[in-house]
């Protein structure tokens, strides 16, 4: 007997070798789908009615920092110098690891509730953040945030720390969570520290999870510093490749361009975050012309403020519409794309789309409702109308983690009630 | 006795001279606010406990076409005149009255369940519309929508038909119903016909809505046939003045800025549409600096592809920090100043802000969500990080038409399912 089988529903499969199913079943076993198709003669211990409602693979989320859900809205509407300098960085140094605990069960909560079954994650307290994941059920990509800033001593310890935790946690929680190194950014960390990290990251057979070119600041630091940009640069140290995760990439020219394409790099763009703090629109059109997988990230709560993906598919699509002038650019299918296919490409999961032995990480919209009333067209509805509320049922690796938009493992009113009350604590 | 207390919420009444209050009072009694404060002596028929939620002004919605949901979806990611020629303006030759009742229905549902109390509209059909906004309980400032293309035989029989419009439900549904005249734009009404326009709204005592410069065509079509701007023209017609609601007004230079603000002119800005049909960017932290009331509108459904102001409140933020550059500009509370106070201004509504005497058209938000969670700043919380949907309780002129996210007034089942039915029909 299967485990699960969700019927009468729309199958977005995401999986263009076989297409959508109008009213599908997907059937569900040991974390894996086993079959897909219009009906099925299999029975299940458990049934999910999809009726009136899209089954589709869970959005990937594919850079933020979960903890920063404890800033979330601590300081809006700043020069960038200032929201770090006087608001993030002093807040960050009270956060203990029993906050980034908590701020990550929050963060955990909220993407269940918004239909994102995996994400890439980078910051500290990084073994807080795993064991949250292990318990939400979810699926990630962790990395500890390494900075160096030319500091030889500094440079040990951090990498050491970055050793120790892809050690302990790679594989773990089933194999739903991997680790990668996370160097914080060109700008942050001096090349011997890169170099070092990229020999670790290919004997551990880990990938790299770095920022480059957030700000025309960035740029402007690289160049002064080695009279060339951050892609020329991590390309010269033989950094760039399909294991390469990149967030940001926002401030770059065409020869960029040209050589993440070439290198296989995947860009996670955050487009509500670059709007935020004013950073600038990164040349997604380009990008996704010039072959590179592009996927979708939420960054962290502080400059977001929260981690509805349905959110930046919308304005993803909007944002390139607007910046080229182009209304036909990134239509709706390419976006789900990237936050799907793209997504899973970039963090090593196989899944992103539904089809059979693949990683069972589903989610159900339901579309019963006045905001998408009527349908014409599934992905149009779900990037331009949809809100990550619409999400009802969340499953990741066949597990439900939420059903009619209750959560199954967490206990999410003890969860709110203890972050409800570390605002205070983490004000000055 | 009272008609309605709302207790224990943090009241942010959007009222500059009194301030907010963290843990409220708000007593409504035939359809006013008659007391507002930390408590109350008074009882009342009905008790709302907003503990944990925010108690705020319902949102304006100050430019849209209401029965456009019917085209929800219909048509995305295309050129312009494509989506236009090809698909809307087709589909709309076979919208019937009763599809602009049901499509109206739909919107209202939509906007009672996203925390809009009042909006405006121009189309066609307007009766229907006016029905479903007299059954659906909420406000608004409606118009036909005008256009003769320098046909005179047309002008008159447009015009005939916005007096008939106005004559016929100025004021009604307890006065939740007020009208102005529509003419489309400068491009697509002659100066004759404005002028009559002009002249016809000022002896009836109304408003103008009309859209001006939404896209960079729409300019240069008007300088070379009058050698100057649409902004010019209309003052040069003398047309601009506090009773005139202008849509989109991105491609303005200076002197138009000027213009507008000189003559007291209402804008209202409609970032998604604008993004989505990659119309432009409009100027809004200009024209605010400038003086002028700018709101904030969805546009219709067919370029948005819905009617969430929470949505259009958090990317008109966004949009403008990114357009300039400076993350500091339209802060969350100007934004929402933007939505409440200068869209009941732009209306004529006796409403905006929470102060007693003013009309009770108030929205309930449950901040008790993960996404939500924890909260240093409610003016943040509600731009940046909630949606429609955490919208609980919609009144206007103190009628409960949600409570709970439950519907009252309507049969939110029945109008679904008979609009589900309706994207069949406009099909070609």
């Amino acid at each position: 007997m299967a485990d699960i089988i969700i019927e009468n529903g729309y199958v977005l499969t995401m999986d263009s070798a076989n297409g959508d199913i109008e009213k599908g079943v997907v059937v569900i076993e040991d974390g894996r789908i086993i079959e897909i198709g219009e009906s099925t003669g299999r029975s299940a211990s458990r049934t999910i009615d999809a009726g009136g409602c899209v089954v589709m693979p869970g959005l990937v989320n594919t850079h933020g920092h979960l903890a920063m859900t404890l800033l979330r809205g601590y300081a809006d509407d700043m020069a960038l110098h200032t929201w770090l300098e006087d608001h993030i960085w002093p807040a960050e140094s009270r956060i203990t690891d029993d906050d980034v605990y908590l701020g990550s069960l929050v963060g955990c909560l909220e993407m269940i509730k918004s239909g994102t079954t995996a994400f890439a994650d980078m910051y500290f307290h990084m073994d807080r953040t795993a064991r949250a994941v292990e318990e939400s059920g979810l699926r990630a990509a962790l990395s500890y945030g390494m900075i160096d800033l030319g500091d030889k001593e500094k440079a040990d310890s951090e990498l050491e720390e970055g050793i120790r935790f892809v050690g302990a946690w790679n594989g773990k929680a089933g194999g739903r969570i991997s680790t990668m190194y996370g160097p914080h950014a060109p700008t942050t960390c001096s090349r011997e520290f890169l170099e070092r990290i990229r020999d670790r990251a290919a004997a551990d057979g880990v990938g790299i999870q770095i920022h480059i070119l957030e700000t025309r600041t960035d740029r402007e630091a690289i160049e002064s510093r080695y009279t060339f940009d951050s892609v020329r640069l991590l390309d010269e140290l033989d950094i760039l490749g399909p294991g390469v995760l990149a967030a940001h990439c926002i401030w770059l020219d065409d020869e960029d361009i040209r050589i993440l394409a070439d290198r296989g790099v995947n860009v996670s763009h955050n487009p509500v975050s670059n709007m935020k703090l004013a950073s600038g629109i990164a040349p997604v059109a380009k990008m996704i012309d010039a072959g590179i997988p592009v996927s979708l990230g939420t960054d962290g709560c502080a400059s977001n403020n929260n981690l509805d993906l349905f959110e930046d598919m919308k304005i993803a699509a909007l944002l390139q519409k607007v910046k080229t002038g182009d209304p036909t650019v990134l239509p709706a299918r390419r976006i789900l794309e990237m936050a799907t296919v793209n997504g899973a490409k970039a963090l090593g999961i196989d899944g992103g789309i539904l089809r059979e032995g693949r990683v069972a990480d589903v989610i159900v919209v339901d579309m019963k409702q006045p905001h998408l009333t009527p349908v014409y067209d599934i992905p149009s509805q779900l990037v331009y109308a949809a809100r990550g509320s619409d999400v009802v049922t969340t499953i990741v690796d066949g597990t439900v983690l939420m059903e009619n938009r209750r959560i199954v493992g967490l206990d999410e009113e003890e969860i709110l009630g203890n972050a409800s009350g570390i605002s205070g604590a983490l004000k000055k």
